[in-house]
């Protein structure tokens, strides 16, 4: 039994339900140390108030649990089984069950209500959100790799910038020479964005060319044993105007300043609100559209959300992005975005790919 | 309004639904044209039984719905606004509801039982498989090209085979070049699977090296323009023993029995049970563990499936992927897959990659 399954039995029993099935990746990671994406196939690990626990996989990969260090119970299923009425056989009487509401589909709740019969059921992501937000040691060690990561990532595709080459083709670049250290997998879709394109959040990489005069924006992540990073940068391609300096520079001071401010018992909505500050000050207060930033762990977004109205007191072992940007059309786009642990006394930023205006 | 919407509408009417509120981006896709990924934000449409449909997106896609060429009705929202109740402003009441029940979340349904009231929530699955179970002309002409670009990748994984290279550098160099062709998504994890590594019918690619004697097994695929291909090819580096090729020898004689048998009027399961069958008669018969194959479209696996106990009559303009495969641990592992479309009086295989052994 993982540390983490005590720490979730025991608000099982504080809360009176019986049990908890999670369903999605990233909790079957967190609480057994197995990681598997089962497309259509069922994963799940169950979590009784008290008792063993069971890991539910595809019958080829329980030796696959074994080897990720699983030393529980597990119920390997073939295609002609049903998971689910294994897992029944094995459990006592449920009638308060907590899932993760945000990721269980309607038709696999109405399967477990008709294995279970009628159960109460309530949302398991109150608890884990709790659980997953302060980070372990062992899982700052994997983020940091993963930031790692991403600042080689954010080097490869600096030293890949030239007049004339797509946007497409420095993305496939960087994403090669990730493979090639052995990351086959991008915690979201890698956006390279050159000039106009930049300007908008929403731009997709495509067929635009880097030219003179542009500011290139990066923004990408790798997952690295389950733990995902997320950077941005902005850098210049060749000699850039005076309003895309001062862009730039406001996006820059406010990050420093949000930054700064980082320590534990701290809002999470003040950060926000200074770093629009800074950007309002600036006089592009109309270009900043989005949230500061989000929680980043064994999902590429996950609570805490860090936006103006989002009331989280920090605390050590916290880890979020901080990602302020200013988008005006047909002028620029920045965004500089670094990933952030909150520290004992203040905090550290994982991701190290300097942020003073780079020219290539 | 688009063809599909007013099938649906038909559906609807016919079973006293009040309408369909269609959640996935594959289905959003398939009804108004326009795709799009939210991450966690809504994308949906609305779609009543009589009246005018509705798609609701984040407010800064709204001129993307029209360059995708919806004419319709859309709802943009804010991050600080509700879409479902902007949705409800517009709709009349409604006592029977269709959703993607294995799409939908429960939190999701929640709400909108919360917003629209307790109505009763059906499945709009059936209905939607039945449509798009049969391809379009211009549906056909991407996955045609979804397919030409699969046989690309195949040929450029073999022009990388080399003397220990990776199984992860093949892997990289091949999506490096798809992306210089504007192919950013693929269908699913690319497989580059190499000697005892591919004997697993879950292995992952990784650091194994390209050896001589190896069979080097390929399965992967494209999104283009929205539609997938998925396509598996076997080669062999080098010379191989005759029990490799004897194994080679029965997957192929397997998949060609299958894909001959194709033609409207035939019935699922005999495809899967006509190849189950050449690959028992040859010794292997428990070594081909999975299904023979799946429906193939908007998604990489959809309806129908292809098993010993689907029972779908094949009609014209359907599209799925004839699979079998023999894996032998720690002697090889063998696929082959070709996407197959359903035609008036036959078949046409959309992925040509030679399957005659090919040696490098």
């Amino acid at each position: 039994m993982t540390i983490m399954i005590e720490k979730i039995q025991t608000y099982l029993k504080d809360e009176q339900i019986d049990g908890a099935l999670l369903t999605s990746t990233e909790n079957v990671t967190y609480t057994t140390g197995f990681r598997s994406n089962p497309h259509e196939r069922w994963l799940a690990v169950w979590i009784p108030a008290e008792g063993e626990s069971i890991l539910i996989c595809p019958g080829m990969e329980v030796e696959d649990t074994k080897a990720a260090g699983w030393n529980g119970k597990v119920i390997g299923y073939s295609d002609t089984q049903k998971p689910l009425e294994l897992l029944k056989a094995e459990v006592n009487h449920v009638s308060n069950l907590a899932v993760e509401k945000n990721h269980l589909t309607v038709d696999r709740l109405e399967l477990i209500q008709q294995v279970f019969g009628d159960c109460i059921i309530t949302a398991a992501e109150h608890f884990m959100n709790d659980l997953r937000v302060i980070k372990t040691e062992s899982e700052i060690k994997r983020l940091k790799k993963a930031a790692e990561l991403a600042d080689f990532a954010i080097e490869t595709a600096c030293s890949e910038l030239e007049e004339g080459k797509t946007e497409l083709e420095v993305l496939a670049k960087v994403e090669y020479e990730l493979k090639k250290k052995g990351i086959t997998e991008m915690s979201f879709s890698t956006m390279v964005l050159t000039g106009e394109n930049a300007s908008s959040p929403h731009g997709t990489p495509g067929d635009s060319t880097i030219r003179k005069g542009d500011l290139v924006l990066f923004d990408l992540g790798v997952v690295y044993q389950g733990y995902c990073s997320d950077i941005t940068r902005t850098v210049a391609f060749g000699e850039i105007s005076d309003t895309q300096r001062d862009i730039y520079e406001a996006v820059l001071r406010a990050e420093m300043t949000a930054l700064k401010m980082v320590k534990p018992g701290v809002m999470s909505s003040e950060l926000d609100l200074a770093a629009r500050k800074v950007i309002e000050d600036a006089g592009y207060g109309d270009y900043f559209p989005h949230r500061l930033g989000h929680g980043l762990g064994l999902n590429v977004h996950e609570y805490p959300s860090i936006t103006s109205e989002s009331n989280i007191v920090l605390k050590a072992g916290m880890t979020f992005t901080i990602e302020p940007g200013i988008y005006v059309p047909g002028v620029a786009g920045v965004r500089i975005e670094d990933d952030v642990l909150v520290t004992e006394d203040g905090y550290e930023t994982l991701t190290k790919f300097p942020k003073s205006l780079q020219t290539f």
